[in-house]
């Protein structure tokens, strides 16, 4: 399958002038976030395009068609997600069709490669075949991940429409693959616009900004803060002309918040805790393994999720009962009786037995309350007890994450907290 | 401060020409997610609304000008959020006064209002004034807690507006206590809308689309479905004059659709996978542990997400190397070194070592290849092998899931498959 080429339209001279159309009734309905537009719209200012409307249509063929006029009377891009499967329901593809008064023709590339997809299958659903349908003159965008393509189509000179599906992952691996580097080739952009995320735990989103009113009223680099579970985001976003002069904008910034925040301040971009704190023990050759309670595998899935994990992580024991704990982790019977599970000498005791058990250099234990049930006045819902057990040392943590949290927040917090122990505690022993 | 009152315009007899618009650059920029319009379609839906159409524009008088216009002649009623603010980019209300050629006047009561509101400030910062003038024949919905009131105004007699501040908690208090009600007293509905989701897994969406082309194509209820990975749900939607009208329609459907797709539909609404298979296990009141390498901790935490899965899960091994999967669980070194850690063979001794030391009734192991590196032409990236032993029996599965899937997909659908196994299974005994 060949990627989009660039031979139509020519180069775009406008800085202006893209929209997005979201494509499909769910959206309608008031139960789906729309995370597509927003990841789209930050794709865009990370490739320095501006984008001035973003609509959402249902699956109708009508009023997709309306939409189509309109944005073809105002844009020169547009960019749609959805209606691109295999079901009656899929109508993009036809609709542009119709609405530009083109033919569509049936492409062999998109044919072979369903079939391979379908290899293991006894046979091919007859619907994904509409999926090979495709506009005349139209450029193929690849689909690697799903069997739904898009397309590039300029049905005029001054206006080409782009169609990426609505499963997030597939549309994101085509904005990756073809998308970008197409629009980044078409526009001559007069400014780009560059952004870091520098990432940040242990601190509320309030204690950060309170300590950088200036830098946030700063107007380029824009210095914006975004908080989620367990952490704060800073986005350092700059205007230049240059991709270099962009970052030479961004760097005094970001040596300012490095050295105000100190060990508040953990990576950057893709970097996660769990990334973080593998890349440290591998540079130590280093392994860790760890014994969870109340995150029930998070912590390890966490880790797991990071490629080649296995350099530093050997895997763990999720102990959900007293059986497990005492049999497996070899925790003394008496120390549940007279603590309880919930407890530090309890975590204590998981940690040393994972520990000796994997036979690794750091382990984790995590036990604690999760809820919505089983909390007590004396141990309440949100309350988790943390070991991190190194060579010669160990550290623990008692945290309150409050009785009014989900199970899942507790959870989620647990796993950000104990990665983050982690991370400090193999930066003090380097 | 009196409410909006009910003289114009005159009851609306269409249940049709709904549309949001949601004004504020920050939403163009990427770091957002628009809650505000997810929360209303919902709202909508609820009182038995449809809209048609969403949009965003940012904070520019002339685009929204161009919105305001466009919306005029295709809908009866715009619902807007933001713009409603002090500050100068905050342009709603004196943008619909100059589209629609209309005086703005002061309101008193608004005043009257903001003064009662800083009454603890030592001044009222100017800007708050500018949100006294609304245009003249509008109605007031009052923000009781913020200062930036909305709007009901109809410009003609087929087109109203109505203005809500894009602070999601200020409109979703302006919704409630104003605009809801209004809505409903001025539609005269003769509908509500009521809806089911249906979820199934082991089945493509073209697969299961191709099963139901008529349903697929109904008017009332309608059927649409959404894939996710590894699953698919089916939407059944009616329309009707009461609640209970509305679920006699959805009734027949659904058991239509059970009885069509049998053991691949497994649970409806909030139910997950998870979920499903805990309660089969409470039931029977059995065990389950698991034994996890390439899914590595994330078929714990699938099932530990689910409030007291303790009743039936008691944990797992996140057997991330060769050493836990001899020493901890059991496998005969032979079995690794003949068929190596991705085949039945290892998976089955997993499941069996699994079973045996946390002394279950049902056991799950997982062995595969997540990638993105570690594959081989014989066991590519995406070879999953999934054991499954019960207490006299066991069953196995290969998964060639393929390997352009991301790794985070491959530990997905491996979690998914593994659970819908065991669901087949128990139920095959019960």
């Amino acid at each position: 399958m060949t990627q989009a080429t660039n031979n139509q339209p020519s180069t775009i001279s406008t800085n202006n002038g893209i929209e997005i159309l979201c494509i499909g009734s769910e959206l309608l309905l008031g139960k789906i976030l729309n995370t597509n537009v927003t990841w789209l719209a930050d794709q865009l200012a990370l490739i320095g395009l501006n984008h001035y409307f973003q609509s959402v249509v249902g699956d109708n063929s009508e009023r997709l068609k309306s939409c189509l006029i309109d944005s073809s009377k105002r844009s020169r891009i547009l960019i749609t997600t959805g209606g691109l499967g295999p079901t009656p329901d899929d109508l993009t593809i036809e609709t542009i069709a119709s609405t530009f008064k083109t033919k569509l023709i049936e492409n062999q590339e998109i044919i072979n490669d369903i079939k391979s997809k379908f290899r293991f299958s006894v046979e091919i659903p007859k619907n994904n075949f509409k999926q090979a349908l495709l506009p005349e003159n139209s450029k193929l965008i690849p689909n690697f991940t799903g069997t739904a393509p898009g397309i590039i189509y300029s049905p005029s000179k001054d206006f080409t429409i782009i169609t990426l599906p609505g499963v997030p992952s597939e549309m994101k691996h085509m904005w990756k693959q073809t998308v970008r580097d197409w629009l980044s080739d078409h526009f001559s952009r007069e400014e780009v616009i560059y952004s870091k995320t520098l990432k940040f735990t242990g601190i509320s989103e309030s204690s950060l900004a309170e300590k950088i009113p200036k830098l946030l009223q700063n107007k380029n680099p824009t210095v914006a803060p975004y908080a989620s579970l367990g952490e704060v985001k800073l986005r350092i976003t700059a205007n230049a002309k240059t991709a270099k002069k962009a970052s030479s904008l961004i760097q005094p910034i970001e040596t300012k918040l490095k050295n105000t925040f100190e060990l508040n301040y953990y990576g950057s971009e893709n970097e996660t805790l769990a990334s973080i704190v593998i890349d440290l023990l591998r540079k130590r050759k280093e392994k860790l393994s760890v014994a969870e309670s109340c995150t029930g595998g998070s912590l390890s899935a966490a880790l797991t999720e990071i490629p080649c994990a296995s350099d530093a992580f050997v895997g763990g024991v999720v102990a959900y009962n007293n059986y497990i704990k005492q049999n497996i982790l070899g925790v003394p019977n008496n120390l549940l009786e007279k603590h309880g599970a919930v407890s530090e000498q309890v975590a204590k005791a998981m940690a040393i037995g994972i520990k000796n058990t994997f036979r690794t250099d750091w382990s984790i234990a995590i036990s604690g309350i999760a809820g919505p049930s089983g909390g007590s006045s004396l141990k309440p819902v949100g309350l988790v007890e943390i070991v991190i057990f190194g060579q010669t040392s160990y550290q623990s943590i008692q945290e309150h994450f409050g009785s009014h949290r989900e199970r899942n927040q507790i959870q989620k917090l647990s796993v950000v907290r104990a990665l983050d122990q982690l991370r400090l505690f193999l930066l003090e022993k380097s």
